[in-house]
């Protein structure tokens, strides 16, 4: 029996984590759960999964769930430092991060110094912490597994080869919404239209990013750090299918591509039985059925966040992390329709531009940045 | 420094091998060459690559390549036995097995037995004595590599994955020239336009058998034997683009493809340098240039040849063997313009209908069946 701990369990990667792990009942077994606020579904899992540690955001919401689970074996905690304890579980084999934004950064950190395997979905703590957290593991002997769709992709395609012989590396987008729109038209884009994506069913801030395709941007510097590469190695092709998640170019020229159906219980269910694979009922990619896969290259012009993120990408110290912190800020701006969706790439580009890059070695100097950026965003959101 | 032997040195794998050699000189030598009786394009070959061994396949071009070789220390031999030689030439590190047909089996089987690495282009040896090779692989230590694209890649999808975990290998074919053509104008096709394919440029039979389909079909059997796999694990697709090779699909439905320019220079250059990858300068897979790359189900009518193949891949036993040896002489007949395009599946069908499958355990065994296949196969030739 594998046991299993979900960090973030009643977000979109949390759910079908759960429901993978209800499919695979013999196999694996929840230990610990943390969520954020959505306490009724949480208690649902409660009830459902019998976990022995819980934590959620606020204390109140904790002493609710304490009075609903007559079961006093619970540990219930709240709070970030609950999310830390829940992500350091001594029975925990596997940790799932998938809490959302930065606020997962210092429970994925509690994890992998726990030196388990951590199946990695919360792509912001590789994206501000990329080199500390490979340091940590590094000490730990935490096995680091991605769960994104694009970097289970390039992992499954790396396997055991050698690293050495990478050319380059290509993640796909989907393109979002706004692929096939006309640049003039952008601004008027609203967020109902933004929130509709074409292919998968996300979370509302992977939802925007995904329109805007910094969450691309994101990608390329998760990949960056979690497969060890340099900023020239790593691309992104338009692939409106959604179907090949990325390619691994060789330098022999030789490229591997990793396909499936577009749902994310397969790079979930990788993460959790690699090396093994487990057999599974559902439904395979049928090519002809698709008929055609197309490639595009990345309009610049249209999505300039996509510029941006290169640029921090290039960058590197706390460039990303402001990248990041910007377009939190930016995001949830446009969520609460406190601005316009193009402002969004204003918002970030005037952020990262008045910033002075500096260097970013400790869990405390990356959220000192990101506290700073939060504030500069807000102000600049204010002044407008 | 790898030393190197070509079996079927003058013919296109050959001379792509050599090309790759000629960009890679200072990592591998060429020690031993054997041909058919393209004598005066060997002779060349000798002269730039300076082999040690060298057969052809009669006795009177040998002596002539002889007295134009100045060079006493080249030994020159001639005959079936001569290419034996040439295959168990001990200096090798790897042998190239690229000799057409079943004419390459003895050869192969040879190279086998000498415990080298071999890089397998000769897909009849594998697809008529598969267990018998893979016996001796077993004994001798042997390593082997394919160098078909398809299966190279499935071997570079597979690398070190275990191999429980395959559910099903796909091996795409391009359509051959006659994918767009409507079905009641199969019968009308020349020769020459058979022997136009659209993406590959091969030898006459394997671009005929590419435009029969048939190629698949021994290439279904040939992975049969090569990666261990079921029947009913094996699966053609149409893709006319010839981008990506072959596919995997993993129990858990996550599916790795292999793609590259159409150039065989690539699967040979992974076979010779396997499991390091060469840097080279050739270009680059550009997907946004290709933009899209389409998939589609065979049509069994259109192409009965292959529905041919799958029935002696379910067989076994010397049905495989049986619808090599039919195909040859089909092919040789249409290559000679002796008979039309769609006699070719008439004629395998007949020798295939008519054989009563047995046993096909030991080389000798593998051999008759093949000579009474043929002389079946001649017999019914001359009596239409």
């Amino acid at each position: 029996m594998i046991n299993l701990t979900i960090l973030g369990s009643t977000g979109s990667i949390g759910r079908n984590t759960l429901e993978v792990i209800d499919q695979l009942k013999e196999k694996f077994k929840v230990v610990g759960l943390a969520a954020g606020r959505n306490t009724p579904l949480l208690h649902e899992q409660i009830k459902k999964f019998n976990p022995q540690i819980v934590s959620v955001e606020r204390e109140k919401e904790a002493e609710e769930l304490r009075s609903q689970c007559r079961d006093n074996s619970i540990n219930i905690l709240s709070g970030e430092e609950g999310a830390e304890e829940v992500a350091r579980f001594g029975k925990s084999d596997i940790i799932v991060s998938a809490i959302t934004g930065i606020k997962g950064l210092k429970p994925t950190l509690a994890a992998v110094r726990s030196g388990k395997r951590l199946a990695l979905a919360n792509k912001e703590s590789m994206v501000v912490a990329g080199p500390l957290i490979q340091d940590v593991a590094q000490t730990s002997g935490a096995e680091i597994i991605p769960v994104d769709s694009e970097h289970s992709g390039v992992f499954q395609c790396l396997m055991k080869e050698r690293r050495d012989c990478i050319k380059k590396v290509i993640l796909t987008a989907s393109g979002g919404p706004f692929f096939r729109t006309p640049i003039e038209e952008m601004k008027d884009k609203s967020l109902e239209e933004a929130l509709n994506h074409p292919r998968w069913k996300m979370g509302e801030k992977v939802t925007i990013d995904s329109a805007t395709l910094m969450n691309k941007g994101l990608e390329l510097i998760e990949a960056r750090w979690l497969f060890n590469l340099q900023p020239h190695q790593l691309a992104i092709l338009i692939h409106p299918q959604s179907i090949v998640h990325s390619l691994v170019e060789w330098k022999d020229c030789s490229v591997l591509a990793q396909l499936s159906p577009t749902d994310m219980k397969i790079p979930i269910l990788f993460a959790l039985t690699y090396p093994q694979r487990e057999e599974v009922l559902w439904p395979s990619l049928d090519l002809s059925e698709v008929r055609a896969l197309e490639f595009y290259d990345v309009d610049g012009e249209k999505f300039p966040l996509v510029r941006l993120a290169r640029q921090a990408l290039v960058e590197g110290k706390s460039a990303p992390v402001v990248l990041n912190a910007a377009n939190e800020v930016a995001v949830e701006a446009f969520l609460d329709k406190k601005i316009n969706f193009l402002d969004i790439y204003e918002i970030v580009a005037k952020v990262l531009g008045d910033h002075q890059k500096r260097s970013v070695n400790t869990l405390e100097e990356i959220l000192e940045v990101d506290r700073e950026t939060r504030q500069n965003g807000w102000n600049f959101l204010k002044q407008r």
